[in-house]
């Protein structure tokens, strides 16, 4: 009588709160422009093996098919998105600015708070290679965080690239083969012993840990940092070249946002992918492509971590949720005539609700009260009057009932406490 | 480089379309009083085993996960539903008014237009047995189609009843075991041979075909229709005992949409099914339910069908992605400037894009039409004025930079075509 291991139930208070992160999500996207898609939320597994590297491949949910096919549950939205691109690309005019909101999978140890499942908001600027582009999504990435409140004292988006990276490689002279490799373990070493990481890197230990130590200048990054303050977004960014992303198809700049006290895992994260959609179609399409994704598990512990945020999401929640009317019957011979009205108001766009069985005018108010209606609608005594009672303010008013949609009409604003 | 047989992409246009029946899904549920409500799109197998009946467990998307669990990509929510009711029932007050919009699976045969996913409207009223409840759901099921537009002319919803097909079992001497079996060849019989039925049904042939020549009577029926007319909503719905749907575990009214032009599959259908969630719970919570189920795909096809309904949507497509503004850039030397003023008027909430790249000014002004903006903003020669054009009149006005804002603001309105 459980959900499966790692698999979220939804409870209506849940449900609503993770409604209004994907409001929030859609609304800040709307305003850059962005339009939504989607794609299935089963793929071919070989659309995943080798694209996206060893950490997500070893993670899959996959499994074979009634038909024999071998397939998995989505670990996350980017080969999809390439492939779904190369193969529409004509229809659309460049750049494209697509978002998404897919439920990802992986199959894992379960260990405490790691799901197998969860939501992802997915943003990606396809068809551009310049710096502009980059600046126009962290500066996304930015806002989308802003929309839930958070300041810059809150969360901090950590730039880096990776041809910072492969630039360096070169310069020591390290074979193209070995460089996915050793930018894994640089990935890695935040959380590895150094003497690990030491001996993985050989002889670039040494240039290697010079940049991590802060050694490293990076002009496009600081030139991605000056554009960011034009738009006066630079206080929440931080070059730091140490982040490397352990996804295998990255080819510029990457990035992560993390909260500024460091407790919890990234927020976001996402980079440059310029040849992903060149791969998955035999090199019939060649299109640059940035993009990021954010989680709803991590973001949801850090609004529900910062007092503005989570205040802020709540007045969402009511928004989007809260009953206008509840319709009490106190005389059972007006249901009728109750159901007539309910009808009514139901089609001017009211929220009413009421007790379909006959129920006791007490447990009716309590009812109302604790479903947060904003006013009841008492069949009563007063016939052919009702009695209209604010919940909030306990004010009661008599309508004749043949006004009462009008009446109610011309105080929406006033009712519903805007 | 294809989705896999069965599942589809959602291009934008898709996107925004599924989108805004979910929109109008949730905005009519909501004037009902329904809360929305979420679970796994993966389940345990022995959830739906036994307890949906042979159709559904046939195609059933099952496997087994790498902890060799008999798992199934969710055919139905139902069970689903009964699942978390049962465990959950304690914090909630009834009856329960909830919706959800679940991505729901099958795995069978490919056949022309047949999908081996779709998103389906769940709605269902829990703990509560009266009438009463029946008819807000048949009335939020047809509310649901008005709110896509519809009129009586567009569908129908037909209405009956199992337990009037129990009753004559019963009358008849049937005994119990054989009720499963009896109301799946009555289900069937639409669309079997009148023999290959009458050979099932034995010495029932002669009563069951009486009554799906229109011979029978309900009470029940007719007291629902009665309660209906109260809220005007009898002419969308007619009484048929022939509907007795696939699924093993209704108890109860049981009712179906269709296209009035008989052209395409049910466009919804549910029932009451009092037992479900005592069989789940091993009888330890044992609640009355009735809810109903609306799939995308149908729905989809009746919208494009019926124009009034398919301008609707369309409408609402527009509200919900239109872009406001889109600034361009013809002296590079602005760049700076515009960056500054994108940012303010995004923050304010307005939809804006811009080109990230250099780009020429006529394939600038394209883009803003073919994305559908509502005006230009031009930094060019007139600076420190900016020259604000309106697309659809092709009006052009000149405005200070520093004064676009509050410009703006003041025509909100007028801008957004409202």
């Amino acid at each position: 009588m459980k959900p499966l291991p790692g698999f979220r139930d939804f409870l209506p208070d849940d449900c609503a709160f993770r409604n209004a992160i994907f409001a929030t999500w859609r609304e800040v996207c709307r305003r850059y422009g962005f339009v939504e898609w989607d794609g299935p939320v089963l793929e071919p597994t070989e659309l995943y093996q080798k694209k996206s590297g060893p950490e997500i491949v070893g993670q899959l949910f996959n499994f074979t098919d009634k038909g024999g096919r071998e397939v998995a549950l989505r670990p996350e939205l980017t080969p999809t998105l390439a492939r779904v691109v190369a193969a529409n690309e004509r229809g659309f005019r460049k750049p494209l600015k697509w978002f998404s909101i897919p439920q990802c999978f992986r199959y894992e140890k379960q260990q405490r708070g790691r799901l197998r499942e969860h939501f992802q908001l997915n943003c990606d600027l396809i068809g551009d290679d310049s710096l502009g582009t980059d600046v126009e999504l962290v500066a996304l990435l930015i806002d989308l965080l802003r929309g839930f409140g958070f300041i810059a004292d809150d969360f901090v988006v950590r730039l880096s690239d990776r041809t910072f990276w492969t630039d360096l490689f070169t310069a020591e002279n390290v074979p193209n083969e070995r460089w996915t490799e050793l930018l894994q373990v640089i990935d890695k070493s935040e959380r590895e012993p150094r003497e690990k990481t030491a001996a993985q890197l050989g002889d670039l230990a040494k240039p290697v840990f010079e940049v991590l130590a802060g050694g490293g200048r990076s002009e496009k990054l600081e030139q991605l940092v000056e554009q960011l303050s034009q738009r006066d977004l630079a206080r929440f960014v931080k070059i730091d070249l140490s982040i490397v992303r352990g996804l295998a198809y990255y080819t510029g700049v990457v990035f992560e946002a993390f909260d500024r006290k460091g407790e919890l895992r990234a927020i976001a994260g996402g980079g440059r992918y310029d040849k992903l959609i060149a791969q998955l179609s035999d090199n019939a399409v060649s299109l640059p492509a940035v993009g990021f994704a954010m989680g709803d598990v991590v973001l949801g512990e850090l609004i529900k971590n910062v007092p503005a945020a989570f205040e802020k999401l709540a007045e969402r929640v009511t928004r989007q949720s809260s009953l206008d009317l509840y319709v009490v019957i106190a005389k059972e011979e007006r249901r009728g005539e109750a159901m007539r009205q309910l009808q009514q108001l139901r089609d001017a766009g009211w929220r009413v609700d009421y007790a379909s069985a006959v129920t006791k005018v007490g447990k009716q108010f309590q009812t109302a009260e604790s479903l947060g209606a904003k006013a009841t609608l008492l069949y009563g005594d007063e016939w052919p009057q009702l009695k209209l009672k604010t919940l909030a303010t306990r004010g009661e008013t008599l309508v004749p009932h043949e006004k009462i949609a009008a009446y109610l009409q011309a105080r929406a604003g006033e009712l519903r406490g805007a």
